[in-house]
């Protein structure tokens, strides 16, 4: 019987919308014997049991890792090292954490804070999935099918482990690739991390100005911030963990919106024009991307 | 038979996705008698024929417009001036003037500009619809259902012009409002034409930085930018004519910005948190609006 299982036992920390959809999807394929759910909240997680999400749940994490194969951290980024902290003295020997986040320098970064180097068993791993909702009950089990999922092993990691954690990923329907990690997190700058910025900042810049006739908006702007109904906390704490990178994406930006802002004041047409049509070259390439289902 | 019709002969000038869908929502109505198209481009005219858009077209707006009672004129901002010029000497007496453009003081000005005032038969009008799509082959009958449409009238403006041209809107499933034009483009500056200006501005900013990774982007950025796949022409040509409401939500944008970088740039998760749970607790206003149906 055991035999027939990818992995026996699976412990997901944090049993939110990520880990949620992952437990679920892992449950759908049919890859875990036993999935426990950890975390700080014992409410969220009787609802994660209640819903089928997870087999059961411990609020201690020495007990919730205990005989599991897999550890999968799906924790905001400030909460990552507190959590690999309170992993080693319990850990089952040969057992591989991984973790969900959406930056990965600063795991890599937390591991050596807290071990003095990165485990070859600590294999950081980001999906590309999600929506602006957040919580067990917005998980489902096809949220990483056709997604991508980005590894970020080191030279040392352990071949196995990272096998391992990619099969696990292959199992959800997602697409699995490797980047070093440092050029994950510029990537993520510049394609997630700046646009989450960006619709945050018009929100609250349209709050600032008043925000008279909200009521006639169209679709433009509900599109360009559907992001901006996303978990606050969340997205400041990965703009944080990223800043480096964020910030040089940031500073490009503001440099093309003064651009912009200097063909307004010049009443120059012709320079709008270009930077537009820049743009939507980029989008139209993008659009192509999807059409040939990269990310459908 | 004819006093079936709200309007014997309407008059399009200008037959792309907003002209061609008002055309195809008053047939699907049996509002008008006969709707004629006009334009310069003879093929595109052509085309709308054969899709059924419209039922004639002339390529000399001085014909186009013989004998119509209401002449909709849904050309770009900058080519504004030139039909208005265009139309005088042919026009039918108590013939109304209407249009579709996303500003309303250009309008105004254009037309103090041709007659030394406005007219009391011409009716400024906005609908709040359209894809990032263009071009009639885009138009579709109920594009305008449940949308808002914007009307700027003048005090001087005849009333009864004023009431058909809200008729007109209604019988295309459209909710009608008035305002004053300055206050309309503050307004859709704010809503509608700075988030263009995002959208375009964070493409071709991600190009200059060289777009790396770009088949690994989420569901996020394609939301955000999907605006900016729409024609750079037309926008470019929308935010040269409302400059300068323009400029006051942009400047107040790269302020909003300003306050990120300086909060990364000091390491301050819970300034950035007062940001972007600022913008968040905006945009689930905008969120409740939609599930109210105002904007389906």
């Amino acid at each position: 019987m055991s035999n027939a299982f990818l992995i026996q036992r699976l412990c997901i920390v944090g049993v939110g919308l990520i880990g949620g959809s992952l437990a679920l999807a892992l449950k759908a394929a049919a890859a875990c014997g036993e999935i426990v759910g950890a975390g700080r909240n014992e409410a969220h997680l009787r609802d994660a049991v209640a819903l089928g999400v997870i087999d059961r749940y411990e609020t201690d994490i020495g007990l919730a890792v205990h005989g599991a194969e897999v550890v999968v951290i799906a924790v905001p980024p400030s909460a990552m090292e507190a959590q690999l902290r309170a992993l080693p003295a319990t850990l089952a020997p040969g057992a591989v954490i991984t973790d969900v986040g959406s930056t990965k320098v600063s795991v890599l970064a937390a591991a050596e804070r807290v071990w003095g180097h990165v485990p070859p068993w600590l294999v950081p791993a980001h999906p590309i999935a999600g929506t602006e909702k957040s919580g067990v009950s917005a998980a489902h089990a096809e949220l990483f099918h056709h997604r991508h999922v980005i590894l970020t092993p080191l030279p040392h990691t352990d071949p196995a482990a990272l096998t391992l954690i990619r099969v696990l990923w292959e199992q959800t329907g997602a697409k699995v690739a490797t980047m070093e990690a440092p050029m994950h997190d510029d990537v993520f700058a510049a394609l997630s991390h700046l646009p989450h910025v960006l619709a945050y900042a018009l929100m609250d810049s349209l709050r600032a100005g008043g925000a008279s006739g909200l009521a006639y908006a169209g679709s433009g702007l509900k599109d360009t911030t559907r992001i901006a109904a996303s978990n606050p906390c969340m997205w400041s704490d990965i703009c944080i963990a990223n800043r480096t990178a964020l910030l040089a994406h940031l500073q490009r930006f503001q440099a093309t919106l003064q651009q912009v802002t200097q063909a307004l004041n010049d009443n120059r047409g012709d320079h709008l024009l270009e930077i537009f049509a820049s743009g939507k070259r980029l989008r139209d390439e993008l659009t192509e991307l999807n059409g040939s289902a990269v990310d459908a």
